[in-house]
Parts: structure tokens; C-alpha cells; sequence
């Protein structure tokens, strides 16, 4: 049987190369090459990569390129750009780059599914969001009694909460008007009521964002809002079509619900997959915080990324598939078990749950596209927080665990929004830690201080011996000029592409999400016999908890 | 050489039961035994773990049980509530505990630490907490200009913010005062400029919570608070006393700040770690914000926790103890990586990040107390989010990634402050999902259901493989009657002894954190260097990186 990765001259050469590489230290290998840091960084968009901290020479990223030319990477790119139905389970193109090509960029191209162009669809909608986001800010759109709308409340739950979470945060001091923004997700009943309770229905508007408009968790708070809303109304639900809009594909039942989906359901399409559609329909609530000309910025930021990852053939100078390439080396190669995403700065703090979703939902397959289950690990646990704060909870275990955790630090030159001091001491946190991680301290050293301050041998040589740390612990370095929309696009859609090339390279399809479907599948007959009061058939754990719970 | 946990007698049996049990899936297990459930369920102060869906039998929970003993667990466990200085490499004692011997429980024990009954100095400052968040409530404590304090600010970063997060938001419907309370961490100064933005000083209370007064991240953003506070009042330097307050120990650093030492400084003691501290003078905000009889449900719920710990013998019946283990077997036998904490309740969306600090920091070690290095693997990876959010985000790989991620699902009864229909949702969720990484799919089974949904034979066979779920995935199962100060001190506590007891089988030294202080050493050089714009003697790749930030 063929194994994809496992049969590639490349991934041979670079298990000898690993075997070679594994004796050596990351300082050896700078002392080995001076130009090293220089060589290994890349710069995009004003946005550096600096991977010269990770255990790699020039062999290395010779066959990592050569495994992903193996692969055919650059045609599986150029599959995906030009809407192949490279989403092979799902017979799906997958587009949303294309829904970053927009007309002030004078793109001209065309890209066409089932023999239709995509693009004046998706410029369609943009502009309708483009169109409702300035009535509500000019007031031209006003709640029922004929206030302006204060409040946004944007109800979704995965891709349909975590993107406008992470932009909203990242670009809040891009808002310049009097919107709040709310995000409800849980199913969880305290989180909307919480938030109700302080809403005023007459200035308050809700974006239900389901795509089918049959999401359990985001239709259950959709109705639990539209209930308070008649609740606080009169029962007014004409007034409904002034409060409640929709990022949906399911006309009949947003027009049930009673929004008017003429004028306020903003479509999208299947080849928009949910953790890659805060650039479509879903981004409204972005769109609304931080206004439509923010919301450019962002899509021309991942467009660059895009034509960068597009055209950039000599791969090695490719920042998303080196990237992604320095993944598979640690995952199936080191055996590492996980990736994590520090982000140097408070507005990033759930950058790592976003690409958490986006990672792990896209390659955390073990079949390969024809079904065939894979012989090599795939996608690692991604994990982190705010790198600043971690240094206070878990940087312990990373430092001194009895494992390596490859992780991607993240930082800004300059914020404006920020104080001079506070961010050099931030960016020196970030540098240090990535430094400390690969130098490590060794008992000599350690020694050394505490007799220096004062300690005798004995005790000196005893807690010493605690004071180690190994080091040799790879980090690459991202540096954006500032955390900006058009930064912030850049960034995203670095990790959507090296997303896609790991799932190239290992073969699976990323663009589906099977295995979602079992829990919900169970959910139901769960909930019936909660509410029944009555166990049907399960396991005897199960049984018990339901019976608990009932 | 002596190898702690490889030299005990059950560690070997425990090979072998691995053997075998490797062979059997969980199904099986639930198949040979009908009493199962029952027997795997521990009820402690009406909170449940029921642990049966784990791969285990009651042969496994015997050696990890005699594993425990031969470790002399119940000793250590003794050590630490009697005050012994078991923080060897600080000649600390370990007195988390012994800040939930309030006097209303009736407490009559004895704690000595160097022949000093501890009692009396926890209950004088938890006295002097409640007097003073009673005068603020009341309005005996007013801002300089008379107006009622209306806003807190915690200061504060690691064990001084994740505490006061998770409980403050856990217990946020149990807030009857009109205080907001913010929380600054990171020294990101956007955090604080943002937060400051929309604060008035005459009705603002800083705590600066920070046991040296010189944690960097603290003390810069405390100061820029003052900062800020002065420049506000024309820099009225007497009123920081009414404004400022100090959870601290360093009397002279705080006095300089402009606080009132005697009043509004709240101790704590070289026994209470950073990361077991919320019970402690850092618990400060807490009371403010939930009020002092319901932060001391939380010490009681932890209290009780404390007393079954330390008085079931009976290990198996033990609940810290046999989470504790549970953890031991997936680490060190399954060679599992990391631990998911999966919370079914938005209250708790913080918990996973606060379980992350405890065991990451507490046992992140590789060498032994006596500091030769361990040849087993210590703390895993412990991280999570909101369970019914994970679902829509990183679930897929839990069900059909390359390795398995053994899970802590945790979910409440009853929620007063939810709505019935979600709150089974919810619920239905959590038990669907235990029981799907439990039973998975086959792929006939696949295969069937799209026959049936009338797909044909070819297609269903293709997408059947993409639909396998191989199941045999561990979870626990954790049930507290309700979000309530009283089961959220029970919860805490339960994993901070989970925590202590994996310390004692891996022989590690859970209280110190040596392996956060390189960082910080490097990174005062680093500051210097990017302050001076001319770096000094490091690596190429740090040189670059201090450049471009200089």
C-alpha cells in the first residue's frame, strides 16, 4: 500500500537528516553558520519570520521543500485559487480567497465554480454589507421606536464566533463609533440572559450567524432573544425586521423567523467553510464595529499574504509553507505533540484559540483523502495565551517539562495604542523567552550565580541542580509592524495557508469536519431522554449521568 | 540509581496490566462488567466523578492504588496539612489549606511553621479583608471627593489574576453589590490604557496585588495608574491612600507607593504559592465583588475537599487521588500528551486556564527533589475552553486526530441563572460527547446510515471511511450540583490535590518554579539593550530581533 508522505524520496533523506541533526544543539548550528538568522528570515508585507531558532540547516529546508515539490504543492495551491473542487468529501471548491479579491485591488480575474464566475456574488454581498453597515451607522437604519442602534450582539458559535472575536478584540481601537459589540456562543443559558439584561431592546440589533440557520446553540439563543425582544415590545414583531438580521443560505426559515431576508440576509456559499468565514457574511459584525473601511484593510492584508503564498514558487521563500514545512518537521519527524501560539500582545490573546479551530478542525484527520487511514501523525494539539501571561502559568513546564514544545511567537514593533515603556518591556519579554528557550542554563552556570550571591558549595550545588534548563527549544518569531487590519489579514491568512500545506503534504482533505457529526448525532438522544425523564438505550455510565441530570 | 516511580513494585504490574488492557477497548470493559458505572463513581460533598469510561480495571486501580501507598502518599498528604516544609528548595511549608480553617468550622487544630501557630495571622487578615470590603460596600470607604467606589481594578499577573478571573466570573450572578471589577495582567500597555479610558478616579479602587511588590508587569502598570490617578486629581499624592490598597508583604515598598500599609495592606505568607493563593489576601477582589459571605462558601467548599483528601485512607475512594491517578496511567503508561479540561458552562470558560497554571507550574519539573533528573515523563499538556465551543472548534481531532486526548468533562445540575431548555442542551452535550469518544463509529455503521439517507453503495463506501470514528477515547465525567461558591471551592480544590498527589508519585517538588527564572533574567538585558537601541552580546537571531525593535 502506498503511504503518501512515508513514500517520498525527501521524508527518507530527512529521517537521515534528523537522525544527524539530533546531536546538535540550535547553538551549535549558529555557531556553525554566522549568517544564519539572516538567512533564515523572511520578509512579507513588512511582516518578518525569523525560524532561524529551530533545528534545521540548509539540508533540512532543502528536502522539506523537496517534500512539498514531491507532493506537488504549487499545483495544489493553484488547485485551490482557482476553485477546484479540491474539498473531495464535500465535492466543494473552497474559495475564500476569492473573497478577498475585491474590486479595488482591480482584480480581474475570474474564478468560476460549476461554470460560473464567483466574483460578482461575493462583491454582491459585500457591497449590501457595505450598504447596511452605513445605515446604522449614519442612523439611516434605527431601531423601533426610531433610536440609533447601540449595541451589536452577534450570535454564532465556532467559525461564526471565533474570527469577528479575534478581529473585533484585535482592531478595538479601530472603532470610531458608539457601537458595543457582544458575542453569545454557548448554549450555555446564562451567557445570553446575562447580556440581555443589560440591553435595551429599542437600540439593539442581532446578527444570527448560521449558515444553514439550524444551528442548535446559536438558533436556541436566537429564539431566546427573539423572545425577549416581543417580551419587551409588546409583542411587536413586525418590529423584528429592524433588530434581527441574518449571515445565512437559508432563506425560508431567516424569513420565518421574521427577518426580511431581501434586505438583511447576507448569503455565502459552500465553498466558505466555517473556520475561514469571518471574510465573508460573518465578518457583518466586524464590519459594524470596526466599519467597512477597516474591514478592506483586513481583506487587502490576507490578499497580500495570498499572492505571496500564490506566487512565491522558490518555496523556501515562501513564509506559509515554511512555516508549515517547520511544523511537519516537529510532528513527524520530532515527535512533538504540539504547537504553541504566543502572542506578545493583549488584543491577540485569542489569536491562539482561532488558529486552534483552524488547525485543528482542518487537519485533526487520520484518513487520507481516498479514506485510507494514515500511517503518521497529523495535526498536533495548538495551544497557547497571551505569551506575557504564560510566562506566569505554564512557561514552568516549557522551560523545564520533560518534553519540547515548538511555539510561534508573535509581537508588534510599534503600537500606538500602547505606551512607549510598556512595550519595549513587552517585546523584551518575547525576545528573552525565545532566547532563554534556546540557550538554557547548565549546572555550572547555575552554580556559579548562587555562589556569586552568596550561597556555599553544598547548598549552591543542590539547588543548582534545579536551576538547570536544557534548552535547545525551537520558537520561531513573528514580528508585524504593528497589530493594524491590514497586519492583522496578513497573519490570519499566513496560518490558513499553512494549514493547506500541511494537509497537502499529509494528504487529508482540510476541508471537511466529520468528525463533528457524532456528538451532535448522540446529542439528540441525549436531550430526548433528559427531557423524557427516561434512559433509552447506552453504556451504564451513561445511563447514570442521564438519570442525574433528569 | 535509584528511579523513584520505576523502582516501585505496582509500576511494574501496571506494565503488564497495560499489556493487556491495550488489547480490550472500553466497550469491552463495560461488556465484562454491569456494575461498572457504579463502581467507578465517587460522590464527595454531592459533587460526582464518575470515571468508568477510562480505560481501567479493578486491577488497574489496585496497583495505581498500591502505586500511591508505595510512594507513601497518605504520609505526604499529612506532611502538607501539618505544616512540614515540603517546598524543599525554598525550606517552605505548604499552608494553601490552612487558609480554609476558618473559625466559623469550628477548627480547633494547631498549625505551627517554625514553632508559630499560622491560625491566628490567616484569620487576622482575612478579619481585616472583610472589614475593609465591608466598608467599602457600605460606604464607609469613600473616594477622595466623597462618591461611593463604584469600579476595582486588580492588578496583577499569573497566580494574582487567573484566580480572581476564574472565580469572578464563576460567581458573577452572585455579585449583590454595584461594583465592576476589571483585571489588568499583562504589561501590554494598551490592557490599561483601555481600561483607565473608561474609569473615573474619584470612584476607583486599585488592588496592586503582588506578593514582592516588584513583579515587573504588576508594579509598570500600577504605576501607570498612579500615573494616571494623579494626573487626574491634580496630583493629589494623600488621596492614593483612598485609592490604592496592596495585597502584598513588602511593608516598604508598598508605603513608598503612597499606600496605606497599616490599613490597606493585605498579607500573606511564604506558605501560600502564587498559584494557590486565591484563598489568601489575593482573594481581595473576590470579596469585594461577591461579598465576604460567599468567599467564605468558597473556602468552606474547599475546606470540605481538604478533609476528604486527607481522611479517605481508603485510596480508591479518594477523589483527588484517583483523578491524580487516572493521570499517571494515560501519562506514563498510554504515553498520552496532554489533558483536555472541557467545561460545560460559560461561568467556567476560565478554568481550564487556571487548571493549566496549577499543574503546568506545579509539576512543568524534570528532576526529583533531591535534583537528579526524572527518566519518566511529569506534567502533560493541560489545556481546554468551554466544552460546547470546543465542539465547534478543536473536537475534531479529539474524534478522528492521529492520537487520543484523554478529557475532564465538567458540568453542573441545575443553573438557576440559565434557562431550562438550554441547560439540557448544554447537558446533553456534554453526556453525547463522552459517550461518542466512548463507542465511535464503524464504518458499516457509517456506510448503513448513508445507505439508508439513500446514497449509493460506492459513494457510501468512499465517504463511510471519511465518517469512522475509531472511539475508545477516556473521559471523566466531573457533576456539580451548581455553579456555587460553596462547589467551586470543592472543584479548586479537588485539582489542587489532584496536582499535589502526581507530585508525589513522580517525587518532584511541586511548589517551586525555578524555570521562570531565566526569562526574566534574560529579559532585563534584553529591555537594556532595546532602551539603549544597541544590543549586546547575544546570538545573531536576538540581535536581529532587538534591532528591529529598537
Amino acid at each position: 500500500m502506498k503511504e503518501f508522505m512515508l513514500d517520498k524520496p525527501s521524508y527518507q533523506k530527512l529521517l537521515r537528516n534528523y537522525q544527524q541533526l539530533n546531536q546538535l544543539t540550535l547553538l551549535d548550528l549558529f555557531a556553525q553558520d554566522n549568517n544564519r538568522a539572516l538567512k533564515y528570515t523572511l520578509k512579507v508585507n513588512d511582516m518578518y519570520l525569523d525560524f532561524s531558532k529551530n533545528n534545521i540547516t540548509d539540508e533540512t529546508v532543502d528536502h522539506l521543500v523537496n517534500l512539498a515539490h514531491e507532493s506537488n504543492l504549487i499545483e495544489h495551491i493553484q488547485n485551490m485559487f482557482n476553485g477546484c473542487k479540491i474539498n473531495n468529501t464535500e465535492s466543494r471548491a473552497v474559495l475564500h480567497t476569492a473573497l478577498r479579491t475585491i474590486d479595488n485591488l482591480g482584480d480581474k480575474r475570474q474564478i468560476t465554480v460549476d461554470g460560473k464566475d464567483v466574483i460578482p456574488d461575493i462583491q454582491h454581498v459585500l457591497h449590501k454589507m457595505h450598504k447596511f453597515s452605513s445605515k446604522v451607522h449614519t442612523g439611516e437604519h434605527l431601531g423601533h421606536t426610531g433610536k440609533m442602534i447601540t449595541d451589536i450582539v452577534n450570535l454564532g458559535i465556532g467559525g461564526s464566533d471565533l474570527g469577528p472575536v479575534l478581529v473585533c478584540q484585535a482592531l478595538k481601537p479601530y472603532c470610531k463609533n458608539n457601537l458595543n459589540i457582544h458575542f453569545v456562543s454557548s448554549v450555555d443559558g446564562y451567557q445570553i440572559l446575562d447580556i440581555l439584561s443589560e440591553l435595551n431592546p429599542e437600540t439593539t440589533l442581532f446578527i444570527v450567524a448560521s449558515k444553514t440557520f439550524t444551528t442548535e446553540e446559536t438558533i436556541t439563543n436566537a429564539h431566546t432573544a427573539r423572545t425577549w425582544f416581543l417580551n419587551n415590545t409588546n409583542n411587536n414583531t413586525e418590529a423584528i425586521k429592524l433588530h434581527f438580521v441574518a449571515a445565512s443560505t437559508n432563506t425560508k426559515a431567516v424569513t420565518e423567523f421574521g427577518i426580511n431576508a431581501a434586505d438583511n440576509m447576507f448569503q455565502f456559499w459552500d465553498f466558505v467553510g466555517g473556520r475561514y468565514s469571518l471574510w465573508s457574511a460573518i465578518g457583518l459584525s466586524i464590519i459594524l464595529y470596526i466599519g467597512f473601511d477597516n474591514f478592506k484593510e483586513l481583506l487587502a492584508g490576507a490578499r497580500a499574504m495570498d499572492e505571496h503564498f500564490l506566487n512565491t514558487h522558490e518555496l523556501q521563500h515562501n513564509m506559509p509553507v515554511m512555516l508549515a514545512l517547520l511544523g511537519i518537521w516537529y510532528i513527524n519527524f520530532y515527535n512533538y505533540s504540539t504547537q504553541v501560539i504566543s502572542p506578545y500582545n493583549t488584543r491577540l490573546t485569542r489569536f491562539p484559540a482561532y488558529i486552534q479551530q483552524l488547525e485543528m478542525e482542518s487537519n485533526g484527520k487520520s484518513v487520507d483523502k481516498s479514506g485510507k487511514p494514515v500511517s503518521y501523525k497529523t495535526c498536533p494539539v495548538i495551544w497557547g495565551d497571551s505569551g506575557i501571561n504564560g510566562q506566569h502559568a505554564y512557561y514552568q513546564l516549557l522551560h523545564q517539562g520533560t518534553s519540547i514544545y515548538p511555539m510561534d511567537i508573535i509581537l508588534a514593533l510599534s503600537d500606538k495604542y500602547s505606551d512607549k515603556l510598556h512595550n519595549q518591556i513587552l517585546q523584551a519579554n518575547a525576545i528573552a523567552q525565545a532566547e532563554a528557550f534556546m540557550v538554557g542554563k547548565t549546572h555550572a552556570q547555575a552554580k556559579a550565580e548562587l555562589i556569586a550571591n552568596g550561597m556555599n558549595d553544598t547548598q549552591a550545588d543542590f539547588l543548582a541542580k534545579h536551576k538547570v534548563f536544557a534548552g535547545n527549544r525551537p520558537s520561531n518569531m513573528l514580528i508585524l509592524p504593528e497589530i493594524s487590519p491590514y497586519y492583522l489579514g496578513n497573519l490570519i491568512a499566513l496560518y490558513e495557508h499553512k494549514t493547506f500545506v500541511q494537509g497537502v503534504i499529509w494528504n487529508i482533505n482540510s476541508f471537511d469536519q466529520w468528525g463533528v457529526e457524532l456528538g451532535k448525532q448522540l446529542a439528540r438522544t441525549v436531550l430526548a431522554d433528559i427531557k423524557s425523564g427516561k434512559a433509552s438505550k447506552h453504556d451504564e455510565s451513561t445511563v447514570q449521568i442521564i438519570n442525574l441530570c433528569s
